[in-house]
């Protein structure tokens, strides 16, 4: 493969297109099971075949049992006059994900007991859930639950929860080796724009362009709910996971903080490098953290069992920025240029991976003439200028070092030194082994 | 052994505790041989029930001898008015420690020649010893020897220097297994309070409290003279000190300063971790000193023939406070609030040894559903909380960590993981092995 | 060897011994091949008997080629009223060294393309050469080049490039073993007094006084043609390199910058733990770098295929002061202080390397009795004074530590050390192993 993967894969108007597509799933009510997901899946297969799995309800999955599907139509609380004062249709996120269905009439005391709020936030609707616990809920801004007066309320919340299946997707780009690159994105999220909106379209867009593109490894796009949808995709593929060489959890790209990787728990795993490299070389302002044993779907892939070299890549760490997990992460909240920034460097790392490799310098005996070759300047006395990273790729070449470990040691960015591999190949100075 | 050493160690008290029985053996004239040692020992017997030995004059012990036994009774220096001017009987510090029997009478200028005082800390009477060069010789305030007139002298010590024996102490408290942890402690200082009353003091504290206490390692007591005596303890132990796993030498515990741990001369071992996520963790004004061979009995501890896992515990290092060797080292100098708090630390290193283990996850394929053991919220969208713990000890189980690595990874105290792993082990989802 | 070889070569005079040779060396005209590396190793040969060694004209080294001999006579440039307006006679640099012959009439402007000048430093003349492009051409300062008036002028270079041979000179300093020290510096630069006059002049001054020393080492000093000279010495030395055990490439010695040590490309081989532990012992300012691909030969020393363990010594880093590769490199930059200064630190590595060893203490069950052999106070209670350094090495003397890792760890320098373990071994209480 070419070393212009990046540029291949890129254009103008990624930013655009990934807010674009974004701004389509961000209506859509999703959770962990349902039509919400089947609806975001089918939506995305206009640019790329996902293949549905359905795993039906009670199916064990390691420690754990597909629930029963979650469906929802409607739901409100009116007041004395009739009025929605809680209106579902108006957000997705006013009932607490998975509630119960309920119609019933209360008091406002009895009814606060069902309502979540933030007093710190008192304009945003929080983002709740109850997967595992029966109960019905929902979520409102504080300010509006502070002028709701003293009297019967009625609630209505005309949702199913009824044996079904839990639903995830998958795409398998498929390269010249069976390794497998995983890109990871949780599709349970209702109406965040951020999380995760932002990752499922950024991935769909990458998947769409990689088609064209002849690479190395075979790229897994996994969209599938968080947490008890990637055990059941893991439970299900137990057998061949071992093939996955490099990964990323994709979420929240789409803000103007970050970006920040973290590490996967070996902490010391190729992707863990690359990543590394990609933010210290591309965005100056990016945060390296170490593997922490909580955050998205990296939690099961690293889990002790299968400890996959899978990091978690975002803008703003989740959980740190005011907007998460409210209504303020909308489509206001994310931008075509952060968006199109993240996907750079995720084709960045992309781009070192697929073109690693253990080069073997052919004249390891003293440098090589670069002059009668054309590689170095003719007039002496000035300095080494751009063969610099000929002298280092030159030097490093024992068969030791990759390309990344050059351009670590050279502190240069990988592309620079893969550059200067490329054109000391072309004059016959490098060897690159099979397999290397 | 349950978690709650520290909790079985400890009572309000103990500060003052080790406070009265510091200041009980504070007033006897120990040396590194002779009645001091044995009268010290003998008082702490109250106690503890040590054990003592008694090693005779001549017996050679590695590169060493053990020397001939020094008893004083009496010691002054009268002038001509026959006033004592320097009075044993108000300070056994006035006596160079192993001085030589005298009785003559001298001119203030030839008499100067065997006084040492403090020119710089006038009101302080120093500490000095001669235990391998015959002389003899006083300590004295500065200012007092600033006050004698020109004259004649009277010097006095009467001072036995003969065949006898070397005594030290020793008590074993066994636990289950015959790996030993070392609490060491010198018992040759005469009337200082820091240096060394507080450490016999807290050592046979803690001796006293821990037998009514079932232990995983078994707990050795020893207190013997600095260096002749420690010597003499291993070249006589020699075939067994392989069985010692941990080891604290303890002086110095009274003071307001530090505390401070100086590691052994391997630097990793496992008293050297423990110390210093101690410390790190309770004591965050602690220093944490590399290796250094001069000190206390570390010095014969980690000889290089030896090089057993024992380290310096203290609160001021040696010889960097002023009172230091000084009659400025007396009771007025450790504090009761001080003491507790050492012996806390030191209960702490022995909670964290006592239950360290290297935990397996039973559930190693992604994360256990800890919701429906009552591990988790029931609350979706919040964050980890209390559940972090968990997390970290489920994460890192996999047989090769220990609960203090993963302590130091989690940047979480000891016991937190530790209640974080009881806690998964009570719900099955953790195993220790036997002798892990 | 005793421990005082660095007071053995050392005296009072060696600085301005060393820049009266350099100023000797300064006016003769050195090129990569030609008269000026025969005059300049003819004249050293009053001090030490270096041997010189001519490789032909189109003798194959490696990937390169010998290149034809360069010599010059004289070289001009001449107005219109007959002046020499850029004179040869006055300054060697005004030619660019390896110029093909001219002799021509130009108008100023086509005059111009052949004329270096520094803008930013308009009164130096700039140092340029073109060894393996065949052109002609002047360097001059860029305010006289700017007095130039418009109109013809005449250029003449009388200069040859013909079949000949590449000069380099060796001398070898015999020691106990056949294991070596390499001193390499180049000799192909003109007159410039730092880069590499100083060198040459430091390293012959050195040989000269090794003479009469008897070492472990052999001492090889190489003064090759930079680059191609180096290049034809390895070529024809391939199966004997093995034997190099350290090595320095040592330029621009004399000025008051630095001293600066750039490490082989092993990165802690013992001549960069050595450079290292006496810069930061002896020279507080000095920096330490990680080796790059670019500088001097060490460039070709540290080749992947040789790999030998050869970092560069210097003041100023090359490349980094004004002076560098121009006329204001001249006698006045260099210093006898700093030429002094220079040669005692390499000296105090070749110290170090002479004299380390992995000692054995003979006493390793806890500390020997240092009393009883005059090595201790013998007043105790006032600290370890002197006597720190001989419990470091008895404490390290495990056979596993060489007298250099003590130092390190000691952090005391590592003349103190070896002083130390002089007086042990004089007490029986170290054993130095052969070889060790």
């Amino acid at each position: 493969m070419p070393d212009t993967l990046a540029s291949q894969l890129d254009d103008a108007s990624i930013g655009e297109e990934i807010f674009a597509l974004a701004a389509e799933l961000y209506p859509i009510c999703r959770s962990i099971t349902g039509d919400g997901v089947r609806a975001t899946l089918n939506h995305l297969r206009q640019h790329v075949p996902f293949e549905l799995h359905e795993v039906p309800t009670g199916t064990p999955v390691f420690d754990w049992t597909i629930p029963r599907e979650w469906n929802i139509r409607d739901a409100y609380i009116k007041n004395a006059a009739g009025e929605r004062v809680v209106d579902f249709r108006s957000s997705n996120l006013h009932v607490v994900n998975y509630s119960m269905p309920v119609h019933d009439r209360l008091p406002l005391e009895t009814l606060k007991k069902h309502i979540f709020t933030l007093p710190d936030q008192p304009d945003l609707i929080p983002y709740r859930t109850s997967y595992y616990a029966e109960r019905w809920g929902f979520c409102m801004a504080h300010n509006r639950l502070m002028e709701l007066e003293d009297g019967l309320y009625e609630v209505f919340i005309d949702a199913t929860l009824q044996n079904g299946a839990l639903t995830y997707g998958e795409y398998l780009h498929r390269g010249e080796t069976d390794y497998e690159f995983l890109l990871s994105a949780h599709i349970c999220h209702p109406s965040l724009a951020n999380d995760n909106c932002s990752g499922l379209a950024l991935l769909t867009r990458l998947a769409e362009r990689l088609a064209s593109v002849k690479t190395r490894y075979s790229y897994r796009f996994l969209f599938a709910p968080g947490t008890v949808g990637a055990i059941a995709w893991l439970a299900r593929n137990e057998q061949t996971v071992g093939r996955i060489r490099h990964g990323l959890v994709v979420s929240c790209v789409g803000d103007a903080g970050g970006p920040t990787y973290k590490k996967s728990r070996r902490g010391n795993s190729a992707i863990d490098r690359t990543m590394t490299h990609v933010l210290r070389c591309m965005a100056p302002s990016s945060t390296i953290l170490d593997f922490v044993p909580y955050g998205y779907d990296e939690r099961q892939y690293c889990s002790p069992g299968l400890n996959l070299p899978v990091g978690l890549f975002q803008r703003s760490q989740f959980a740190t920025f005011p907007q998460y997990h409210t209504s303020g992460d909308n489509l206001d909240f994310i931008r075509p240029a952060c968006l199109a920034e993240s996907y750079r460097l995720i084709c960045a790392a992309l781009n070192i991976v697929e073109n690693d490799c253990r080069p073997r310098n052919t004249m390891p005996m003293c440098e090589p003439q670069l002059g009668r070759r054309g590689l170095y300047s003719a007039v002496g006395g000035e300095g080494p200028g751009n063969s610099l990273a000929l002298l280092w790729v030159l030097s490093l070449s024992d068969g030791t070092n990759s390309l990344l470990d050059m351009a670590e040691r050279a502190n240069m960015p990988f592309a620079v030194i893969a550059a200067a591999a490329n054109r000391l190949r072309q004059s016959g100075l490098l060897l690159v082994p099979t397999g290397s």
